[in-house]
């Protein structure tokens, strides 16, 4: 008998699981993340995902759901903060015994910034990881670097590592240079290496993959780790102070956290690795445990 | 009469002149670029531009109409060289009486880099100031860095800056930022001295711009301001070396080549300005007259 639902509502795609307490019962996803929704097609969303589910409405929602142009913005809870528990914002759902409730973001006035979605991951994080302190790294489209310590968000700070690989490797020259699969992870790390000794060099050094492409057969294979090193490079330079003699969890899943991790490995440090789906699950039982009923 | 055809043949876009010696008798141009065509229609998109104009059929073209993907490839010659006069291509023309020559682009082998187009406009410049020696900035979607002396391209480097802010600009969650007019060039110039100090931080400033949107308002203009500064004082700390204590001219028109110049007066350098269009002309002119009849 499931009593809850938890659900994960990206940019992207939106992820539900059938909750019985603290156990995951069953799963569903779709593509209907926020960006394909307007604010009338979120509920029917939802219901698709959710209603072959028998009886529970009670929701607990995390992520762009929660944004400006989501379902119902739910206001950024400012740093320092508890990643968990704050305010639940109720979303205008009109089916009888559907109660959505979302899990507002977080965001830092200077340097500004904002997050949605990864606060729930970081709180499921401590939940598994009791009395952590140190800097977690989110890698992904958004990458986010973050000061825990004693439970609460000290400060982060996100870059834009992930979104511009994908727009230089699409809507550039490279796009050429990259048409073939792989990544040569020995090109990868010379390339972080690179960035991170010469970081304004960026926008020559990524010309480089289309002229050692027309000059010297750079294989597609090189030429994707190279834009990945140097991207990840460039960020874990500016990321510094985040991680140097620090305590570092990368929580993430398959090749971009391992290429994160490696990176990291070569500065002289030894992440921790969480998994993005467990910690994303635990936020969310988190943050219903910590919600009045 | 028109005794020759001067073409200037970018990915875009391609530009014709109707030529009596050394003057321009007529102009034509078509969004026909190498990038919109194959092999087979470069001969026609050519003979509708240049068509009305009557009797001569004696072409010099530079550009990517010389690229591998163009009409036929125009070797590249390798620095250190001359701008011009080197070798002409000839392309596989059918109709009677059209000679189509082509100028070679200018390859670096370490670090590897090409050019096609530049190497015209360098010679022009070169033309028209005669024995200058120093640093020539080109900026464009591949902005260009090129150490000349004693007629001769020394040394080069190109960095990918506007194609990075076109492609960041479009592409990414910065999009929802830049969505209005205007560049304002205040934050432009704070921008620029920003990324020269912190060349390492460019993907979380990058993601300022989208955070200050959401939490400070940041206007549009000032987004694109900081977008284009970010990028272009990124590559100014990059070039340094081809710019510190040197002599340097900025070749370009309008906006863009005023924000490099604005630019490079905040680092103490007053850059001499010349027009991209007179300089290709002259290129081209300096090839015509340098090629075997």
């Amino acid at each position: 008998m499931t009593d809850w639902i938890a659900v994960d509502w990206g940019t992207s795609n939106v992820r539900a699981w059938a909750m019985r307490g603290g156990s995951p019962m069953a799963q569903a996803s779709s593509d209907r993340g926020m960006g394909r929704l307007d604010r009338d097609g979120f509920e029917g969303a939802l219901l698709d995902l959710i209603g072959g589910w028998a009886g529970q409405g009670d929701v607990i929602a995390c992520g762009m759901v929660g944004a400006r142009q989501g379902w119902i913005e739910a206001p950024y809870a400012m740093t320092p903060c508890p990643a968990l528990p704050r305010g639940l914002i109720t979303a205008p759902a009109r089916t009888p015994g559907l109660r959505v409730r979302i899990i507002p973001g977080v965001a830092q006035s200077a340097p500004a910034d904002v997050m949605r979605g990864e606060e729930t991951q970081i709180a499921g994080f401590l939940r598994l990881n009791p009395g952590w302190d140190g800097t977690l790294c989110l890698p992904g489209s958004h990458t986010k670097w973050v000061q825990v310590s004693a439970g609460e968000i000290v400060s982060f700070q996100t870059f834009m590592t992930g979104e511009m690989f994908a727009a230089l490797g699409s809507q550039t020259v490279l796009r050429h240079s990259l048409n073939g699969e792989g990544t040569d992870e020995d090109t990868f790390a010379a390339a972080v290496d690179d960035a991170m000794a010469h970081p304004a060099r960026l926008g020559a050094r990524l010309f480089s993959i289309r002229a050692e492409g027309l000059l010297h057969g750079l294989t597609a294979a090189q030429a994707r780790g190279r834009l990945s090193g140097l991207l990840i490079g460039l960020e874990l330079a500016g990321a510094r102070p985040y991680w140097l003699g620090a305590r570092v969890a990368v929580i993430g899943a398959g090749a971009l956290a391992r290429r994160y991790a490696a990176a990291l490995l070569r500065q002289g440090l030894t992440p921790a690795m969480a998994d993005n789906d467990s910690v994303t699950l635990a936020g969310l039982i988190a943050a219903h445990e910590g919600a009045t009923p």
